[in-house]
């Protein structure tokens, strides 16, 4: 019951709209707390996945569902907090660039989006080399981003 | 076809199995940093919910929808990170109650959960008073835990 009001909500939220943003009033520094909470929680659910694909730890179909999933929301949700208003913000490792080419910086984001997008689909095959190959695509995806957009630490 | 997998995803990786973590590993500071950002990504959608629920903002149907589905994956993302390593961390207002008295931690957790699901249900009917009363609910359950578990700033 509560798996499929979970499923059936995504579907119909999603069907409604996925372009609504309510940042126009929200501050600099928050917008940039936000994104980078979605990026920890990334680095969360990625960094077993990523232990898996390095045969670093076990390979868990179950595992890989579920955290494919849980990337499939949160890689929807940093985009609207790199608003212009963040670009003199301090506190982040966010280059010029992601304003200054957007086109590029919506093709990175893109392309971790379909990333993962393909890991869920891959995931339910239960075919360990494909999964762990797609899992590969998504760290590549999201060191582009990386190398592209953020600053070297 | 996104919109699918994305439902299809989540409702099977919920069927394979919800009770999974990889934490064990980790950094007592990690685990806090990522729980701190669920919660900072669950007032960035629960903020504007409540706003329309007190008719500061419009009241937009599709935005409810959206917002309710992301707070129903993000609702179930916090609860590992409560893991008794953290019990000392400094840089955390969780209170000592959340690890001596985990049954009743949990219940409020579970609160929560149910009091998001209700919304994604309910938000799919439009019914705006019914909505809002959903989003008012689910903003007692935010309390309840906050009151009992996290320390006034």
């Amino acid at each position: 019951m509560n798996k499929k009001l979970f499923s059936a909500g995504l579907a119909l939220a999603l069907g409604a709209g996925c372009a609504l943003s309510a940042q126009a009033q929200v501050k600099p520094e928050i917008l940039v707390k936000q994104r980078q909470s979605v990026m920890v929680l990334q680095g969360k659910y990625f960094g077993p996945l990523a232990g898996m694909a390095q045969n670093k730890i076990p390979y868990n179909k179950d595992q890989v569902m579920l955290y494919a999933a849980y990337l499939d929301a949160l890689s929807r949700m940093p985009w609207d907090g790199f608003d212009p208003s963040t670009k003199d913000e301090k506190n982040t490792r966010a280059l010029p660039a992601v304003y200054a080419d957007p086109g590029k910086f919506k093709e990175a984001a893109e392309r971790l989006q379909a990333s993962v997008r393909n890991l869920v689909t891959v995931s339910h095959t239960g075919d360990e080399a494909a999964v762990k190959g797609a899992i590969g695509d998504l760290g590549k995806a999201c060191g582009n981003c990386h190398d592209n957009f953020r600053q070297k630490q």
